[in-house]
């Protein structure tokens, strides 16, 4: 794509972007509402773990070595996630490579959670008295395919949005090509952690509270509030992702996040 | 909208879909493969059902009556709303309106498989000895968004985009700006239905396995692959529904969808 065409359509780009007071409103609920939520996720999720369920410990208590399982799942696909990805909806006004990089960076701070969240779980399979066999669930399987796709999204965009920057020009029609496919199943990986934490919630509610679940107790209430608030970013995330006005124009959108 | 203008799109929809054999294949792949898992959760669904569980009964017999419910939601949200979804992907030559009345028709044929899963799973709980409560877990918060949703979708789409065209040159403007609502929502109530169907075959799983179900027994196995199924389809369809060569072009999308 030549050095002009980028010309036009960055010109393009900042009248379509005289926003009006809806557009504005629209940007505004968004982000605070989305920003509330990823943050109270996290809080509640921990809340939950630290009152009801005992807290923390590593391989002394695999019982508490489990709390850590969703705390830092929930902290890796969700919030760290979610930030990421509203990221480009966020910065309206920064250098694209800046936003790229804080993307990229956000998604990496999600890989060590990711990593100690799915060890503290298999722990807490392994070394339990008896051992618990693994990967039985329906949940287990999600996870194992959420997970999947969360690596092959980070190293295919990373190696093709910012390594093949070396050859800018050469690459440009290939990277443009692949921002909706990358940002398609970027959606996807969200909306399947959110469907991951539900069924893994689900499951540990019913195993530690039982019969009691459906007594209406204040544990169960706040495990069905967490749950209702991922599926709220789950709609949140996807319609911020999807909005045509968030991301103004959808050529534009492809030039400019090469 | 001037008739011109319509004009110009319709010329540029028939350019653009002077399609190539990549088109040809990803087309033929998506709807083969959706229909395919469409069919294939709903066979799932009455596999599991009445060989492990005994199959269907009414309300002389509530633990069978409760079978109605998988596979009556399956049926509704997943089957019918799958494939009306997909119309618009599938149908490539006929005209608008058909395709129209017949996304109608798939989904209003869902209404009473749903109406009849939900009164199912009231009377199981209802007329149980002792009764159990109502609404208590996740999934039936879910449950209870998800078909919020549906309805939300079924009365705004059909009095927006049927009822209105009585007046159609006034409410033209109007539709075009919903279309990308109606189908952003659609494609969430979709999701969010498959996401209520793996919370409760997670649910049911565990209630009626309990322990055993670590020890991937058989019915696990069955009830997990219906779970994959049914987590293949949300991508598809996702896919489908998002795809730029499988709706070619947003402009005449919207104009000529109205
Ligand atoms: C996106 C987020 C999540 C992913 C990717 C994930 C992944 C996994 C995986 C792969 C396993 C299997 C471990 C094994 O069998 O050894 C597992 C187990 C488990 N997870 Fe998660 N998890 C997530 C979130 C959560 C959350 C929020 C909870 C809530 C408490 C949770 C609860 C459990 C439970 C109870 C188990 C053990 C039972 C089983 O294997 O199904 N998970 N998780
Ligand atoms: C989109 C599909 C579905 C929707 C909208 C839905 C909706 C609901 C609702 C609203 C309830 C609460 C009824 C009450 O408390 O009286 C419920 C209960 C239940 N559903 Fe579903 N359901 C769906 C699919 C499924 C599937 C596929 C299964 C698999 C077996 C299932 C299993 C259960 C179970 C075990 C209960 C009773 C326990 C509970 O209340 O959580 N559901 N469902």
């Amino acid at each position: 794509m030549g050095k002009n065409k980028m010309h036009t359509h960055s010109r393009h780009y900042e009248e379509e972007n005289e926003w009006g007071c809806a557009n504005w409103f629209e940007y505004t609920v968004v982000v605070v509402f989305s920003s509330v939520l990823l943050l109270g996720a996290l809080a509640l999720t921990l809340f939950w773990v630290i009152y009801y369920r005992d807290g923390f410990a590593w391989r002394d208590d695999v019982s508490k070595q489990f709390n850590l399982h969703p705390v830092l799942m929930v902290a890796g696909f969700i919030t760290f996630s979610g930030f990421s990805v509203l990221l480009y909806r966020i910065c309206r006004c920064c250098r694209r490579i800046y936003v790229k990089l804080l993307h990229t960076i956000f998604h990496a701070l999600a890989i060590p959670c990711v990593a100690i969240g799915f060890l503290a779980v298999l722990d807490s399979h392994n070394l339990a008295e008896p051992p618990i066999p693994n990967f039985y669930s329906i949940h287990s399987w999600l996870g194992l395919v959420t997970m999947g796709l969360f690596v092959i999204q980070f190293v295919i965009g990373f190696f093709s949005f910012l390594v093949l920057l070396c050859c800018e020009g050469a690459t440009a029609a290939f990277r443009a090509a692949l921002v909706p496919i990358h940002a398609s199943f970027g959606l996807t990986t969200f909306v399947l952690a959110v469907a991951s934490c539900l069924t893994g919630l689900t499951e540990k509610v019913i195993f530690t509270l039982g019969n009691a679940y459906s007594s209406w107790p204040e544990e169960g209430i706040v495990v069905n509030t967490l749950a209702m608030v991922l599926v709220a970013l789950a709609i949140l995330v996807s319609f911020a992702v999807r909005s045509p006005v968030l991301h103004s124009n959808t050529k534009v959108y492809v030039t400019e996040r090469l």
